[in-house]
């Protein structure tokens, strides 16, 4: 029996994206003179099943976890700000929500984990899985049953209907996890990957690569799947990042990847499950020292580089006026014979 | 006697820019983590001379004129199109149409120089010179008189108050004029700086680049100053460029320059005056060839890269929303004191 997150992706609408190429043709401007923001509105007709692609409904979700191999000190914050972060998520002040309000998204966070137990917060959907993943460098941060409750959560954030949806996470010490994810599945030694997260010294970024290899070879013998080096070396807000990945792909939502973290989550998801890959869309190149590495393997082409390496989903919000600038180049542009323009 | 053109720009307010770093220190984030966004709203802060930066009054001036140098046949287009896409501007159809709506922004179009006499459009001020430019090949573009009625025409374009200005430019063969300039001012052969403008192919920009290195050999003994180099391969509407630049920095308003003519008119904005360099930041980093080496010489950081090679101002219209997403996220974003949030 396959499980929900094996289930093929939808797939993007041929006939749609033919139509977008040739309304492209026809704009009054010469061919290819938008770039990257033609291959936008093409790529959202087929993803949409829409000719006139549109970034409205927009939904962002960030997942909440804390790290047990924070304890190696391999973070520059302590481990409780992960949960001051929520309750800042909560009441406004965080990056992503003066993203998301601008943006007119709607705004979620899900505790899949933090170390203590938070009060209500409102906007704050309590799914937490236990008091943070173990410590990956001495055991697996995961059982296989909290992994498989982290992807549902992750998949539970996700509504039909969505124009796009972002994902964001905050986790202190997660740029561990996701380095060592990265590492397993691209078969990369640590010192290629890991970086200097929310600005840990060079020292500390010898020490978070010490950690990281030491992990990968003591889980070696079990990391046989995607799904195995999601359990062991990642983290409850990553598995839940995956999961939504997967669930939007599966209902027909286009997916903005934010950065290092959420590559990291979407490389497990594609490893997991491969049909999901046109559904990703790559919003910015990080900061942070493995990120670029991370979208090559992906053969993506992010829309921005900024050197942001916030997280929270933050880059993949600034990305969004992007893709709809796009698409109201796309919709509302004169054609050469509406407009009375001669061509070359 | 110093002209209009020479007179200093405003001076950057220091005080300003210490306040809006010293802010971005206390948002909770890691300290540097929003990279380019937090350069944008200290540099904002600081033209503005605000604590709070914004980019809501925005206005976008497009300059269109006709180029003689187009009976080289150096443009894929027809030199009808200048004036085809003045009317296709007032209709609201072109992408800094689409793209000014979609801002909010205010917008108008300054023919300064279309080849045919048009009718009046609405949103079109008519401030034409002559019917385009003499062809550079053989003669200078423009008389000195004509070349100061062009930066005249641009710096009349400008009102002040304005928290950010576009400027955008039409005019078949246009990128012949801008490589000219910047050839002439950079010290640079053709080859290395024509590109294929609105679409030629490879001969065709070899014969750009001859077009040019001759221009430049003809006018070699005139071309002492920015204003010489301007009034001899240069065109109205980039003159019109670098006059609006100059009388915004004199204003305190700060510019957004879009792809290659633009930056090729703040070259010849900087020669005559560089006092204005604070003022300009810089939008995209266009496809077109020599727009990199150009960026380059003005040690700038675009805040896109997008492939676009359109004109119009569209590459600045698009990285608008970067510049506004730096201001919300200075503006609201919690402290980490007023969060209750544990630093490093």
């Amino acid at each position: 029996m396959t499980s929900w997150y094996e289930q093929s992706a939808q797939i993007p609408s041929a006939e749609h994206r033919q139509r977008a190429f040739e309304r492209q043709q026809q704009l009054t401007k010469p061919p290819g003179s938008l770039g990257v923001l033609e291959d936008c509105a093409i790529r959202l007709a087929e993803l949409q099943r829409r000719d006139s692609p549109a970034v409205e409904k927009i939904a962002i979700a960030i997942f909440a976890g804390d790290h047990g191999v924070a304890a190696e000190g391999v973070s520059a914050f302590p481990q409780v700000v992960t949960g001051e972060m929520v309750k800042n998520f909560s009441a406004g002040g965080a990056a992503i929500t003066v993203l998301a309000r601008s943006l007119g998204a709607a705004f979620q966070v899900v505790n899949v984990g933090t170390l203590n137990e938070l009060p209500p917060l409102p906007g704050v959907r309590d799914a937490r899985i236990a008091a943070g993943t173990r410590n990956l460098h001495i055991e697996a941060a995961m059982s296989a049953q909290q992994c498989e409750q982290a992807l549902q959560a992750g998949a539970d954030s996700v509504t039909a209907g969505l124009d796009l949806f972002i994902g964001g996470e905050m986790g202190i010490a997660n740029t561990t996890a996701a380095a060592a994810l990265a590492c397993a599945l691209l078969r990369k030694p640590a010192q290629e990957i890991a970086g200097r997260g929310t600005g840990v010294d060079a020292a500390g970024v010898a020490l978070k690569a010490r950690v990281i290899d030491a992990a990968l070879a003591l889980h070696a013998p079990h990391l046989n799947t995607a799904f195995d080096v999601l359990r062991h070396v990642g983290g409850f807000e990553i598995a839940a990042l995956s999961g939504a990945y997967i669930r939007c792909a599966q209902l027909g939502i286009p997916v903005l990847v934010d950065g290092f973290i959420c590559t990291a989550a979407a490389l497990v998801a594609l490893g997991m499950n491969p049909s999901i890959r046109p559904w990703l869309l790559f919003s910015h190149c990080s900061a942070e020292r493995g990120h670029r590495t991370l979208i090559e393997q992906l053969d993506a082409r992010p829309l921005l580089d900024l050197d942001l390496r916030l997280g929270e989903g933050s880059g993949a919000a600034v990305a969004v006026p992007i893709l709809r600038a796009a698409c109201a180049l796309h919709n509302e542009m004169a054609s050469f014979a509406s407009a009375g323009v001669s061509r070359e």
